[in-house]
């Protein structure tokens, strides 16, 4: 038995099955996110337009890193999945506000039509609204088995993560830069740090704060979400621009069409692309000390600059 | 001095200054919001906007609720004063939400332009989010001297009262009922209870929580501020028949315009001005064991059937 648990211990990522790891863990999710908000019969119609976008599959990106990094830290999947279903929570109510004809204007979603155009724009913000706030009730409410001290610290950080100084801050910052193909990449960077890189930070830090992460290892995740956050962005630019609205599921080519700096225009597809793979080895080297316990995070980070949706 | 004390407790309603007390606790109020939302120079325009909603006067019913509460309990302001806030916020944005053109599309409120009307649609959306998010950073972050485990159940309750079972719920079921004026008094209530009803609620239990209610105490505020709350909603009816739009801040007789039902559509004026006479009697007699320490809350019942605006 030792020596079985010795190789266990001795795998490499070569062995390491992500596709099996991403299925079952999304199972997982989907399972806890169905669970989370169950249809309504009271209020049957903010809870329908709720789950439409909550359940339309996607990745599951943000709450895998989440339950990923708890394990990985020596906490079990059960500590972590309220949160990992908040975090799903709060990056769908993004997407069906970022979708509304006021924002993006956007048809298409997941491959499916996009909230406002199935229930209409008021119950779309609506919709929104009912998840972000759900999402906070559902960590505070449901987190079994972490001290109530770290929930709350939890519960401040993604609350961050999600509102001004995160997503809200980083889409106003995007919506400014329409029209202006010339700004500079910071600007860019400050763009995407936001939008997208401040809720894939909190899905690593949360799993780690709810697993009882010290300082040194909340600063080396955030330093490894952050260089994926910015990688997983400059490859959904370059997906963007080469890949079609099948592959995606959501509008192709927009970024061009709305004269949008992204990193292609300003960098070039091929420099993009170093770029992003720069980063991403940059964050697998901040997992050094964490052995093969970080797998899945290693392979996920990966995982972002092969993707092809 | 005990003299002294001894004539303060024996103080009755009729020397209870309410006005005095309004004052003083708005402004403890608007100090404390307004430190709360600070100008951002990294992210200027979405501070702004949520500013310009939040600091855009207002009675400020709810923050007071709570900090009264938590008072007439024993606890000091300090410990709900974050909560209070985050209770102003939650109310903005549902106020900047309820106001877009899809929804209820209005150009006033608080008698000056609405969020989208200065800042566009787009960004009021996101000011609105920006606002719910924040709520639940500033509870968790900033309440101090209080139990993180009290922290999370207010949280949780508050959270409950903003999304799909309290606000948005109600807001659903209301533009459900436009252009249906014959709809029942059940259903009304149902709308009421849940869009206004359930905030005003949690002001009230959070507040309680806060100091330590027993569960006792909750009860009976749950039942005093569930009735202020139908009251509040049956005078706004009210006020939409009689009042001008200078009176009320924002646009008058917008019930009937939209073909809604209210309390005075339904009951008559008559009859819906006792209904909320009726409830706010029975809210008052569900504080009758808290003696003068609950003079602010049975003022603001008082306060609520007489108010203009």
């Amino acid at each position: 038995m030792v020596t079985t648990d010795e190789q266990t211990t001795a795998t490499t990522s070569l062995d390491f099955d992500l596709a099996a790891y991403l299925k079952a863990k999304k199972l997982q999710v989907e399972t806890a996110l169905d669970r989370a908000v169950p249809a309504s019969r009271e209020f049957p119609k903010i809870y329908e337009a709720m789950r439409y976008s909550l359940l339309a599959g996607g990745k599951r990106l943000r709450p895998i890193l989440c339950l990923a990094t708890c394990e990985m830290l020596g906490g079990t999947a059960d500590l972590a999945i309220p949160t990992a279903c908040a975090l799903e929570m709060i990056h769908t109510m993004s997407l069906i506000h970022d979708d509304l004809p006021a924002m993006d204007n956007d048809d298409y979603r997941r491959g499916k039509l996009t909230n406002h155009k199935v229930y209409g724009e008021d119950i779309a913000i609506l919709a929104g609204d009912g998840l972000l706030a759900y999402a906070f009730e559902y960590i505070a409410a449901q987190t079994a088995e972490v001290s109530p001290q770290r929930v709350l610290q939890v519960i401040a950080y993604l609350a961050k993560a999600s509102g001004a100084m995160g997503i809200v801050g980083g889409q106003v910052a995007d919506l400014e830069s329409e029209g202006k193909p010339d700004i500079s990449l910071d600007r860019l960077e400050f763009i995407h740090v936001h939008k997208t890189g401040a809720l894939l930070a909190a899905c690593v830090v949360c799993g780690a704060m709810l697993a009882g992460a010290t300082e040194e290892d909340v600063q080396k995740l955030t330093q490894y979400a952050q260089n994926i956050g910015l990688a997983f962005q400059i490859i959904d630019d370059i997906l963007d621009v080469t890949a079609t609205r099948e592959e995606l599921g959501k509008t192709a080519g927009k970024d061009a069409a709305a004269q949008k700096a992204t990193y292609p225009s300003l960098l070039g597809l091929e420099a993009s692309q170093q770029k992003a793979d720069r980063l991403i080895a940059e964050a697998i080297a901040q997992l050094k000390d964490y052995g093969t316990k970080a797998e899945p995070l290693r392979a996920l980070a990966g995982f972002i600059t092969s993707r092809k949706n």
